[in-house]
Parts: C-alpha cells; sequence; structure tokens
C-alpha cells in the first residue's frame, strides 16, 4: 500500500489512548473546582474537530460545552466567558495566530486552559494551565475529555467498558479501515483526476451530518481547499434541503459521509434522494467497515475516525493522481495578508 | 426601477418596527417568569437569522442565547433544553416540516415557545405559546426580541434612542439604500449573466462575518442555489484563511459583505488580501450607504438589512439576465424524498 506504514498508525492511535489518565486526571481537577462552563476554542481545522465533540456531547450531556471561533471570540468576544469558565483547544504548531492572541484574552480574564498541542516548548503551551503533549489524534483528545466530563456527571454508566474495548481494539480497527478502503480510494481518485481534468471549475459537494458535519466541512477545506487546491463546497445533510439541493444534476459530484450517530437518518435522506437526480455520487459509510471487538453501541462515537481513515487513503492516492504534493501552499503562510 | 414599490417596502418595515409594543409586552413576561436559556431555532434561512441574533447578542450579553438547528435537534437532541427553556423560531409559511416536528418535541418537554409567522391559521400558530403574525423582516423581529431582552437585563443603556432613531429613519433609510444600489446591482448582474454563460460550472464565493455570515450563507445558499440554480460556496471570513484561500485565482468571482459590528476587521483582511491574487471580486460595504438619521454607534446592528438591501436589487436583475422566475424550483417539495 502505498504510504502506508501499519506500525506507526497503530503506535500514534495506541499513544493518543493511553494518554487516558493523564486527561483524566486534568478533568477530575478541574470538574471538582466546578465552572460555569466548557468552551472548546479553534479556528479552520480545529473549530471543525470542536464541532465535532460538540455534538458529541450535545444530546447526552446536561453540561453547559460549546464551541467558539477564536477569531470570533477576538472580535464580537462572549460575555458568558468568565473567570469561572474552561477553554480547551488544541493546536498542530502552538503558533496558530489566532488562538495565541485568543488565549491571552482568555487568561486575563482568569479562564482555566486545557491546551493539546502535537510539540513541546511552543507559546500556547506556556500560556496554558494544562497541557497535554502529543502528536495527531485530535478527535480522540476531545472525545476522552467529553467522556470524562459525561462519566463525572453521571451519564456514561459504559465508561470502563467503552474503554477497555476501545484500548483493546481502536487501533487495529482503524488500521483496518484504511487496508480495506485503499483499492476504493484508488479507483475513486483515479477517476477524480479524470472528471477534474475535464472539468476543472466544478466544485465537488461534500455532505455530512453530526459528529461528520465537522470532519465534512474540515475534509473539504482544509484537504481539498487547502492541499489540493480543488474547489468544493461543504454541507449539512438536513441543510442540504433547504437550498443546495437545486444545483445538483446528473454529472454533479457529490461524496456523502455517512455515519452511525443519532443524525445518520438526515444523512440517509440525503443518500435516498441523490439517485433520484444524480449519478456521479459517492456515499462512504462507515457502517461498510467491521471495526472489530467495538460494540454497536459504541460504533457511533468513533464514525467520524472511520470516515477519516477511508479518506486517508484517498488524500494518498489523489496526491499521486493530481502530480501535487499535499503539503505546498499558494498563499498560506507565503506572505503577508 | 425594475419591479421596485417604495411604499410596500416603507409600509412593510415601518409596520414590522410597529410591533414592539407587543413583542416588549411578550419578552416582559418571558423574562419576568425567568429561563435557563433562549434558543432561537430555525432550518435553512431561519437558521441563518437565528445565527445572525445569536452573534449580535454574544459579545453584549451575558444571557444564555444559543442558536439550534430544527432537524439536529430532533435527531441529536439537546439535553439543556429543558421546561425552564423558550424557544423562539421564525416561519414564513408556518408548515415547515422540520419546524412542526421540533415545536412539537419541545412542547412536549414544557419549554415555552415564541413564533413569529408571516401569516395567519398555521399549525405553528396553533402550537405556539406567544405568536406574533406579520409578513416578511424575520431579522427585525429578531433584533427587536434581543434588544429588549438586553434592556431588561441592564445591557442597553440607549434602548430608547436606539428605537427613536430606528422607527423616524430605518424604513427611508433601507429604501434609499435600493434606490442607491440599483445602478450598481444592474450592472453586476449583466457582467455576472456573461461570466456564467462562459463558467457554468464555476462556484461564485460569498464572504462575510459578524451578522453578515447569516446572510452571506442564505444568501448563497437560499437565493443563488435556491432561486438562481447557481453554484455558490459561502464561508465566513476568519474562516477564509484556513484553507479557503487557496482555490482564489485571477479569475474566480468573490462577493465579499463587509458589515459594521465588530467582525468588521475580519472581512477588512479578506478584502485587503483578494486584491493581491483575484481581479475578479465585488465588495459589498454596508459603509457605503449613508442610512440617513442613524447614529454611528447603531449601524452595526443593522448591517445586514444594508446588504440585504443591496442584495434585493442585484436578485431582481439577476432574474432578467438569466430569464429565470426566482419563484420555480427544480426538486424542492416537487416529489417525495
Amino acid at each position: 500500500m502505498l504510504k502506508f506504514d501499519k506500525e506507526k498508525k497503530l503506535s500514534s492511535v495506541k499513544g493518543a489512548l493511553a494518554l487516558r489518565p493523564e486527561i483524566e486526571k486534568i478533568v477530575d481537577e478541574i470538574q471538582n473546582e466546578g465552572f460555569d462552563a466548557v468552551y472548546f476554542m479553534g479556528i479552520g481545522g480545529t473549530w471543525a474537530s470542536s464541532m465535532q465533540v460538540e455534538v458529541y456531547m450535545r444530546g447526552k450531556s446536561s453540561l453547559p460545552v460549546f464551541v467558539e471561533n477564536a477569531a470570533e471570540y477576538l472580535t464580537t468576544g462572549n460575555k458568558r466567558i468568565t473567570s469561572k469558565s474552561v477553554v480547551i483547544f488544541s493546536s498542530v504548531t502552538g503558533t496558530t495566530q489566532e488562538m495565541v492572541e485568543a488565549i491571552k484574552v482568555v487568561k486575563e480574564l482568569g479562564a482555566r486552559v486545557l491546551a493539546f498541542i502535537d510539540i513541546k516548548g511552543t507559546a500556547l503551551e506556556e500560556m496554558s494551565d494544562y497541557c497535554v503533549i502529543y502528536p495527531e489524534n485530535e478527535q480522540l483528545k476531545f472525545y476522552m475529555v467529553a467522556n470524562r466530563l459525561m462519566f463525572n456527571n453521571g451519564e456514561f454508566s459504559d465508561y470502563d467498558q467503552y474503554n477497555q474495548e476501545m484500548e483493546a481494539h481502536l487501533a487495529e480497527a482503524l488500521v483496518d479501515v484504511e487496508i480495506k478502503a485503499d483499492d476504493f480510494a484508488k479507483e475513486f481518485a483515479a477517476a477524480k483526476y479524470e472528471f477534474i481534468k475535464k472539468n476543472p471549475d466544478m466544485p465537488h459537494y461534500f455532505v455530512g451530518a453530526g459528529n461528520q458535519l465537522g470532519s465534512t466541512y474540515s475534509y473539504a477545506m482544509c484537504y481539498w481547499e487547502e492541499q489540493m487546491w480543488i474547489r468544493t463546497k461543504s454541507i449539512s445533510a438536513p441543510e442540504f434541503f433547504h437550498g443546495m439541493l437545486e444545483v445538483i444534476e446528473a454529472e454533479t459530484p457529490v461524496i456523502l459521509f455517512v455515519g452511525e450517530d443519532e443524525q445518520r437518518v438526515t444523512a440517509e435522506r440525503v443518500a435516498n434522494f441523490l439517485p433520484k437526480v444524480c449519478r456521479n455520487y459517492v456515499i462512504i459509510d462507515s457502517k461498510d467497515y467491521e471495526l472489530k471487538g467495538i460494540s454497536g453501541k459504541f460504533r457511533g462515537s468513533i464514525s467520524h475516525l472511520v470516515t477519516h481513515g477511508v479518506t486517508n487513503r484517498i488524500d494518498v492516492h489523489m496526491e499521486k493522481e493530481l502530480c501535487h504534493p499535499l503539503q505546498i501552499r499558494r498563499y498560506y503562510r507565503q506572505f503577508d495578508y
């Protein structure tokens, strides 16, 4: 398999899951001290991950947990973020401009800050009350926080079983996803290359719901737009029916992500609609992957990781088909703006 | 001016503003009874209007005011919506499927419901505790609720001056916007028609921030996609810099809305960036319009109405240029899906 290091993937996920005792200790301390609200704050891809953890908790937990966009916070502000609030964020580089400025403001307010940063020794680490250093696996880290918050609040009775299954099986299950998806991804990328060659301006439509919405948004924007320079539009499955459906024609390219959380039905509605008006759609459904050792009742909480496993393979093959190294940028951080 | 009934526009806005005593009475009663939170709930365009009122209050008010998407509520739920909550929504038809179902659920919970509906005698009116019947002007209605909530909470000391100015001048000011914008809109629509004829698949990119974000989202989706069948993508100005910028080239069509609320600076950042990489952009800035009689400090609260005045004129001319009546739909409510 192209650019696939199985051992590295396994150890990456296992290492993230092994952060649990460290995360639990922090969450317990924060929760014992009390808070008026918890804000997952981000910008771009990390804002999208924040959306994923918020929607995960929204229907299950009475805890006041919200999403905040760093750049909106720096301008509009949020009068409900106080010295009693907790702000949680993730940063790969530890230097994202809007995050550095926003965390300065919340620290001046006296709020507590929990950071997840990929590398040691950054400005954002210095500014945070709690900092967990570990590369990648942003969603897993956020969901471990969410799970502990809900467990402490009496809202997660299966907590031990959940963690046992994840720690025993998740890494292998996600590696199996990538292995199983590879043939599909290779064909998909080859077909996309041919389509894009003929239709360079046509946007590719990405649809998702629930914990797939954050990943759909960031996959369209942070991968296809930013890394591949391909036009996209992303939309939530329920909102698809309130406008966007009208621009779907027979050859319009649509990629629908279907997960297994409570909003699955909204994505299924799109899946039922598409074949009536379109022949150029692809459905990526987490249900098509076995996830050995993971109970059915827990699958919804990780279906965004499953579809991400599929898109990982798409990215590798798209990079090759397009002859476009994914790390190059036209504009981002190339000049002042 | 094409399809422009000045007297009708004036009386529509004046009539909406005249709802204030009725709205104040309802808000006062709700606020005297107390609530754990207020949720503006919507789907599609009404969800976008909900976003506009939430961002308007976010930096000014400590009241717990949130946005909820009706279809997400029906699936994921929201454990923080309780019998002590207040749900506020707007509906043109009074029959939107997701809203009818969602209001059923919140009524069963025992939450109080305040409805704004354009016409009398609908299912949604029947289900609501409070209902204000008046056509159009959704944002004005929501902002009147917001203003009264903040006034009662000691967060709007200029309340009387604000209302005096709006009631004396807003209707005329918005009519003047449409009159001033008409020549621009006519030229814009003619140029767009030529561009679309040559580039039918190219998406038109709409960028906005603050109270412009909801209107940017719904303008792209509910007007260009749904009514004109033209491809679009909308994005917030801060998020533009976290991915989408990479697909902007010299001839990529971008429409940037610039308002006058706290997030204006984020839109200005996009305005500074665009000329460096693109020659096919248009900036629609509320600051270019006089708004006679409205104090500078209040302009931010209505800049989404100003840019909407401009887009009203664009729509009229686009309809003519495209030979595409804006009321026709390919799919929406045409068959079961």
